[in-house]
């Protein structure tokens, strides 16, 4: 059946447009007499603004308390402390990562996330559980959400030694990328744990995202050493590194310099773009053709009780990280949380083109600018076609 | 008559409280005989979470788009082309500021501010219009929302020569404050602008609230000669200074040294927590006792296309912002949107107590924490006692 979605806004002013889709894909506007012969179902969009759907670029949808009992945040400002909290926490309670991460999902649908990059811990006293608990509700929602997996060492691999056998466990599960966690800082032995993380990655023909909280040189250090493995392994186009905070903490010519050469080798950024640390340099990064993706990062869990899900609210805090008050300036933060997350993970067939799926919002806004800063409830979202979610409820 | 709020949640936890509000005011539980004699209506809050009215400490109401065409920004990023292109946005378009405060004063009542204090533009342009009009917003809310006007010299007074009159004009008309701008970036001329400034406080017996966006050193120099002015006119309790994002730029030292001078003559901090800019240090300032406010700032105007009129989500700006996760953190960021900004207005009688005005929000939200990151929508305000908004809806 085709279906036809009339009035809907493309871009600010009057001009509402028509979109056509067969099969869960965009079509060019089909021949009368095709419409004559098959029929079909038409939806309007009543000067919604339409997007395509949005896409959570890093995520941690294994680990959200939504839906539970309120976690009283008491714990102490440090990675280790706070991923030691974390285990206890696991350990303590009763805590079932299919049912979160599906019910962070859609909390995230519900907003009009169609795309999300999820890392998932796996360590050695949860084992790979947290992987078949997202893979789970990946297989729940596959008719809803695309879901991406990346294997996380949240808790060290070197540092915890048997943890690369889990790794390696989760990546056999499924997981579609491989993760890792401060090679220096955390892990205190940058070159092992990058060799285990391409490792694996090379073994499974994966790709690697890994996060980096590593401040200035130090940080710059570990982008070094991952350029490095991206160039001998020729995985251009297949590394992708999380917050990045360092990219913005070296001089000005070491910022060219790493920009330059993630451009060359296709090494993704994705961001957060928290409040309270430098990020990455936008700007320079585009200019170097650097893809960058917008994450939601850990919603409501045992980390920060911050996050509702929405990436138009992310969309917002990179707009007012990077300053960006003109109309075309916000496009950037679009970019991140559309077509720049998209690409990041080489989603394929991703737009409003032709030929592209039908993952789209609408939204009460009337334009760009004022869905990200003005936060429009009640949306409704198409994923390949088909109704999801009306009006902020789950079909 | 007696209302009895019943069912309100105050804390976290499963006890609910029932209040009392006599005339607008809080009382103690009344007898039984009263009540029997005098009857009492009632009001179930179902659970719902109840906080005091919040206090926007520093906005700017006189120059909202709110609820007009979309305005698109294309404004360059500097101080002085940012007030040039409002001057021209003014003189092209018609802009009635008693329609436009009016409107982003009820945005902002509908989501449970109940004391705004707001910097209003004078010049040599449009005079004191805008704080005719606020006046009249002011006087059209009475019921409903307390407003405190600055009369901001947006423009500058010694750059604009003519502009002093305008200030005494706009005090006279009825101005609470005298309001400033960046004393050298700005002005050029530190001691010149602030003598006015001061000048004019004295002359009408009112306090000053100044806004200084000045970077370290020069900025920290500014917050010196405001001391200096606060002291030698006796001032103390009376002098806000807005944004200085210098207090957390210079050296620890000096640091200390400003939080100490600050609260020592009482002067007061308004933040807006800006997730691209350095921040006061909170905790310091706090520890000498100075009191801060936090404010949402131009909403939806020729500056800025961010912001909604939530003091709530000022809130989670603020606890990204100082990277606040614990709950007992997060109650700092609930003083600055509440107490904090009643202090700094010197509002009287402001709280839940015996005795304050029955200012209050009722919230969908199970503890204060989640009252900050989730943003819960459909709240409940009265003024004085009275439902001023129901579920969102203005009465």
């Amino acid at each position: 059946m085709i279906l036809k979605v009339k009035n809907a806004r493309l871009q600010s002013g009057d001009d509402l447009a028509t979109l056509w889709v067969e099969d869960g894909v965009f079509i060019d506007t089909p021949p009368p007499e095709q419409l004559t012969k098959d029929g079909h179902e038409s939806y309007d969009a009543g000067g919604r603004l339409l997007l395509p759907g949005f896409v959570d670029g890093h995520a941690h949808i294994d680990k959200s308390l939504w839906g539970m009992d309120w976690y009283e945040n008491d714990v102490p400002r440090n990675l280790e402390a706070i991923v030691e909290n974390e285990r206890r926490f696991r350990r303590e309670n009763s805590f079932d990562s299919h049912q979160q991460s599906q019910r962070i999902s859609e909390q995230a649908l519900r907003q009009g996330t169609t795309h999300i990059r999820t890392h998932i811990d796996v360590d050695t006293e949860i084992g790979i559980a947290h992987v078949e608990g997202v893979l789970a509700t990946k297989e729940a929602l596959k008719d809803k959400i695309d879901i991406e997996l990346v294997c996380f060492p949240q808790s060290g691999m070197i540092v915890r030694p048997g943890t690369y056998d889990v790794m390696d466990a989760g990546m056999k599960a499924g997981c579609d990328l491989v993760g890792g966690i401060d090679p220096s800082t955390f892990e205190r032995d940058p070159v092992e744990h990058l060799d285990q993380v391409f490792k694996l990655a090379e073994k499974y023909g994966k790709g690697v995202d890994l996060h980096l909280h590593e401040p200035g040189e130090l940080g710059a250090f570990s982008v070094e050493l991952m350029i490095e493995r991206t160039k001998a392994l020729s995985m251009q186009g297949n590394v992708t590194i999380s917050h990045a905070f360092c990219l913005g903490e070296v001089s000005q010519e070491h910022q060219e310099k790493l920009a330059a050469d993630l451009g060359e080798n296709s090494i993704s950024i994705a961001t957060t773009a928290p409040a309270n640390r430098t990020v990455p340099p936008f700007d320079l990064l585009r200019k170097h053709g650097v893809e960058i993706t917008a994450g939601n990062d850990g919603i409501r869990d045992t980390w920060s009780p911050y996050g509702t899900g929405d990436m138009l609210q992310r969309a917002m805090f990179m707009g007012l990280k990077y300053r960006w008050r003109k109309d075309v300036e916000l496009q950037k933060a679009l970019y991140a949380i559309t077509q720049g997350g998209a690409n990041v993970m080489q989603l394929k067939d991703y737009g409003l083109e032709t030929g592209c799926k039908a993952d789209f919002v609408l939204l009460n806004s009337r334009n760009h600018a004022e869905a990200i800063v003005a936060g429009p409830v009640d949306r409704t979202v198409f994923k390949r076609g088909e109704c999801v979610v009306e009006d902020g409820v789950l079909i």
